[in-house]
């Protein structure tokens, strides 16, 4: 059976269907590095004729850059394709009580410079706001970049955040309620996205953390604050009213409080910042006061994170913020409790993206955006690049 | 800038872009009742020529029918174009402890026929099976509609269910755990889709009840049985081992013997499964004792429904089962205690599906599973209608 009529195509569909074919090759040479036109044929589904004329096009637009190397014993060289990731960039920052962090890749997501300047709670906020704009220059400078590449910013914080990336409540930092976040880094222009620190630093795991492989995760904070954030199919979940994860009014979890039993086996002269690490160093060392210690303290956070799991059901659970590097002592108390208390106990793992997790997961929702703009179908054709495209 | 380079499409590329049209256009047909091409053209966005010619396929392969009607004052009749909905049909099932019942309805979820055939939980899992396919046979019977012509066939039932479509477990049923629902009633060929009763519930109120404007929402199921599902952005969320929304292993919870609270307020000589009822009844007349029981109940429902809120912050709580039709007795107490537990109240309303919500549930999974074989891209041409097309 005929599957075509006899009719011609109108002009408006042939030119969608070309910016269809526009986004599908970008994306197939993105996934593969650079691949050769023989593989970016079979991996879009398309015919080599078209695969070709859009292959010209990107490179004339810049997006793409041909790349040509001669095969052993062949006289005709192989010709590849290469994502120009260097076009442009994005930056993530991490602006909490005690310090603002900053991370600069590439739109492949490549890291080219990581910064961090310290504040403190106390740190007024537009003493505050001048130090996330000092730590993004100092990435550009590091990274070697005109600051006007920098296609996109996202930025996490501590607290609440409403859709117009402003601060609604933070309880960890006094001025810091009110702070329009996206109109500041936003002024000259630049596409910026603000969200929750605890959310960015789950994005950031399940986009290129511990938990790659799994579309749905419960990501547990634990360190000086505690927080719970969830992905769900690869998306962020923030909830119909920003309050997604936010078991603070619940009874009888008083999760928060947990932290006490570890600065409580301390010895007094300990500076406060330091005694969680102190009781998880001593556990480590077979004190049993402190051994206790870290199971009360992991009981506390499992009831906490076994909520979430029973109503989400994730594949996986991940330890995160800075007592995620207390893994060896912490995930095996945390593990039994679990089991105890989920009908289905998801896989438990440690992040490993460090103290940088809530930049990155900012650079992520960053990068997200630069694709939706540029990248995502029914947007015309593509730009020809210039220093600034989005 | 010319977004046409001079190639000429490949033929691979304009099947695709053929296929795409086709889809389109029966969307736009689907949405808008019975449009004239002029109204096809504006809500696909695809040109004149290519409607006409994707209209004159879909007619030919009796998607569509074509209707003239003529306008008053003009020679000419309008053509405009109607989905043949008739052609096809989708059974929901609701295989309970007490009650089979089904639901026949056209490709474009209109009901056509409903049924009921009681049973009990002792009934042997032969008999429930058969009373099922009794319940589909009565309802092609009801409607003039040839078997043949149910193209797809959901069933809800109590329980876990797994992917496979077999009911893992099932504890108001004694040998219902380890029934093969799918492999029964798909045993002719047909697609089977096969869930939590919950679960069908909460769509069926998101596709056609009372949450359609919300794209997420938690169903509080509260009748003999006591239960949550979550839908979230449209879509029911099972979790990743099927578990989702089980807090039946959190402690404190204590929600599914609160129906004792009612039970106990009724006279002794009353039966069990009418006391809840009286309860209610007793409360709407002021009877003090009554009052307090429901609030009681509505108490521990509503730590349920906040422990799920709180994680998944929806747009709505909707209130379902049997006991959805004391919502004017229920739901005041159950808002009181939500404003206490959640930082963010959902909107609260009571579920109007009435008994039949279940099978409504599992109709919507099954007409979603037609329009995913039949209706989604990539799935070549539409093909030519007869009796039996999935």
């Amino acid at each position: 059976m005929p599957i075509m009529g006899p009719s011609t195509p109108a002009a408006g569909d042939l030119a969608r269907l070309r910016q269809h074919n526009e986004r599908v090759v970008l994306a197939a040479v993105r996934a593969s590095g650079t691949p050769r036109v023989a593989q970016i044929v079979a991996d879009s589904g398309l015919g080599r004729t078209a695969v070709e004329d859009v292959l010209a096009t990107l490179v004339a637009r810049r997006w793409l850059v041909e790349e040509r190397a001669a095969i052993r014993g062949r006289g005709r060289p192989a010709r590849s394709y290469r994502f120009r990731a260097e076009a442009g960039c994005a930056v993530g920052l991490d602006i909490g009580a005690y310090s603002v962090r900053a991370v600069l890749t590439d739109l492949a997501g490549r890291v080219l410079a990581t910064t961090r300047r310290p504040v403190s709670p106390q740190t007024r906020r537009r003493d505050r706001l001048a130090a996330a704009d000092r730590a993004l220059a100092d990435c550009t400078r590091d990274a070697g970049v005109p600051e006007r590449r920098v296609w996109a910013v996202g930025a996490g914080t501590t607290g609440l955040v409403d859709r117009a990336g402003r601060v609604v409540r933070a309880n960890a930092i006094p001025d810091w309620a009110g702070a329009d976040l996206a109109g500041h880094l936003g002024r000259d222009g630049r596409l910026v996205l603000v969200d929750n620190d605890s959310q960015l630093a789950a994005l950031a795991e399940q986009r290129r953390g511990v938990a790659t492989e799994a579309a749905d995760l419960v990501l547990l904070h634990a360190g000086r604050r505690t927080g719970l954030a969830l992905v769900l199919d690869g998306r962020l979940r923030r909830g119909a009213y920003g309050a997604a994860a936010d078991l603070s009014a619940l009874p009888g979890l008083s999760w928060e409080p947990a932290i006490e039993y570890l600065h409580a086996v301390a010895p007094a002269d300990v500076p406060v910042a330091d005694r969680a690490e102190r009781a998880f160093a001593a556990a480590r060392d077979g004190d049993r006061r402190a051994r206790t210690a870290v199971r009360r303290y992991a009981r506390a956070m499992a009831l906490a994170a076994a909520t979430a799991i029973a109503v989400v059901d994730p594949r996986m659970l991940v330890l995160g913020g800075a007592f995620s590097q207390a893994a060896d002592v912490l995930l095996e108390p945390l593990g039994a409790e679990l089991a105890r208390l989920c009908p289905q106990v998801p896989e438990l793992r440690a992040s490993t993206l460090g103290a940088d997790c809530v930049a990155l997961g900012a650079a992520c929702l960053a990068l997200d955006a630069v694709d939706e703009r540029l990248l995502a179908a029914d947007r015309g054709p593509l730009p020809a690049l210039t220093a600034r495209s989005v």
